[in-house]
């Protein structure tokens, strides 16, 4: 199909609801009209067919996780998600696959009032979506990774290396039961969090994408700061529990698997009921911010363990897989 | 080297400027203030090697055209650029190429008050540079392609045809002549056009990346009308005019040829010197806008040609090249 069409096609479906588009799809560019007195927050994430997401992968959850994982890092700014633009490039693009891709975006978009306001359709060898997520903020109240302070309570939302768990299970999900459907479906489909809520509550936050210790080892070298981390009481799901029953490799998931995109965040212990209320998913204290720096971590018996060890793990894209 | 330490040489050279970026490279996402009672302009450029560029194309002049190509969309708006993100995929990204990517990218950017703001490296079997402009504009000033009016004039900045002749002489450019490498230039590194400063005096505005007359019919179609144009009126570079000696293949090359990143206007008559004042570069007219919908293309003798013809040639990116 050519690519004038395919865009046709799209656009169509792809029609501003916002009142703050001016103008989507369809010029040299798109005209957008951000709140006053707020900041403007920007992202981009690029995902590369068999290296964010297995090859065989539906369109649909590509579409999803390329959107989640874009929401999610505007969710770690505790912005409003606004708009989206959206880079495809793949060897063939056929009209069914790209509806399908939509299908999926707008799952991820779920109930949030987003535009997808730009597009570009490319033939490359390589599957690649790359896109730019852009959300509002009052000004000066964006939940930085240089905020954490002596004192904060460490906490995550929802539980952590089932993403992790999922790829090991992707080989046999043709025969997977229902914890590594569970599992699976927590890789191919992460739940963007709504950081939003958190604004005014939390002090600092960054999203779970490399894995909890390198993520929050951003938080503590942007804030100068150190941390002592619990690792048993690292939140895990029925599903991981119950099918990684080894509690030194199910840690090792939580601690270092990449992908969960939930929230990290520092905030004072007093407001940590009110962030509990504010959000719709758990929140689970895992530590605390220390003033002396690096990462220390214990067991819930106050072991010290090898952070070093642990820690190694975490997800760099250049350096291997 | 490891993408960390990549992104952190990176960040160091691309420290924001602007007084309005109030976070660039180095958090989840960047947080910007756009000047208020304007309007955000964002429009997505993806570029793959292979097939924007040739695979041999240094890394400087990839650097440069990327930029330029989203710079041009922005300018085609009127808008006024302000940020960039740059998401990069390679089979590998090695130090001393994304620096010389920077500097390319730099060198597009010129003395334009630009911030790089965010940025993602991925390992990819595919180079691929995916860019995100961001400009603002005065509420209700932009250059929208359904803005044609009849009785305009439609004319173009620079000149035509050279980045198709470019490619054309890129296989032999080790033995290239003067005329040839500066076609070749015109191709690796586009001039993006000011073209903020037509704002209050063009109508519509398109930049020239499909072909004049792909391009064209897109404004055309959006504001409802149809043109004339003089095919023979459309401005050559002495380069072009020496290296393509044959007149009908440089009006081939000038009506339907891609990558010139020219900006194809129309304005109200009584507003062309002011135009031509505004502007840092030559501004030809070409033809006029008319009530009758559809192209209709003539020589200097006032002979019709055959529209179809001519117009076949356009770009499309899922129809062979």
């Amino acid at each position: 199909m050519r690519e004038f069409e395919l865009i046709g096609a799209l656009r169509e479906r792809l029609r501003p609801r916002r009142a703050d588009t001016r103008l989507g799809i369809g010029d040299d560019a798109a005209i957008l009209a951000p709140p006053p007195g707020h900041e403007l927050v920007v992202t981009t994430d690029t995902l590369i067919g068999g290296r964010h997401f297995p090859h065989d992968t539906p369109a649909a959850d590509i579409g999803f996780k390329s959107v989640a994982v874009n929401l999610s890092d505007l969710a770690a700014m505790g912005a409003d998600p606004a708009w989206l633009t959206v880079a495809l490039a793949a060897p063939v693009l056929r009209q069914a696959w790209c509806h399908a891709f939509i299908d999926g975006a707008r799952e991820a978009i779920g109930a949030r009032d987003i535009d997808i306001v730009g597009g570009d359709t490319t033939r490359s060898e390589t599957l690649t979506v790359a896109i730019t997520a852009l959300g509002t903020l009052p000004q000066g109240s964006a939940l930085r990774r240089d905020a954490a302070r002596v004192g904060d309570l460490v906490a995550v939302t929802g539980t952590l290396g089932d993403a992790a768990a999922g790829l090991a299970c992707w080989p046999g999900r043709a025969q997977a039961g229902a914890d590594a459907r569970a599992l699976i479906a927590r890789l191919t489909r992460p739940t963007p969090r709504d950081g939003m809520r958190l604004r005014g509550l939390a002090h600092a936050a960054i999203d779970v994408s490399d894995g909890l210790l390198a993520d929050l080892g951003h938080i503590l070298a942007a804030s100068d700061v150190g941390a002592r981390i619990d690792v048993d009481a690292l939140p895990a799901s029925p599903a991981l529990t119950r099918h990684v029953v080894d509690s030194r490799q199910r840690r090792q998931l939580q601690a270092t698997g990449g992908d969960d995109y939930e929230l990290c965040l520092t905030l004072a212990p007093a407001d940590l009921e009110r962030a509990r209320a504010a959000l719709n998913c758990p929140l689970t204290v895992i530590g605390r911010i220390e003033r002396a720096t690096g990462l220390r971590l214990t067991d819930a018996t106050g072991r010290v363990l090898d952070t070093q060890a642990l820690s190694r793990a975490g997800w760099d894209h250049f350096d291997g897989r």
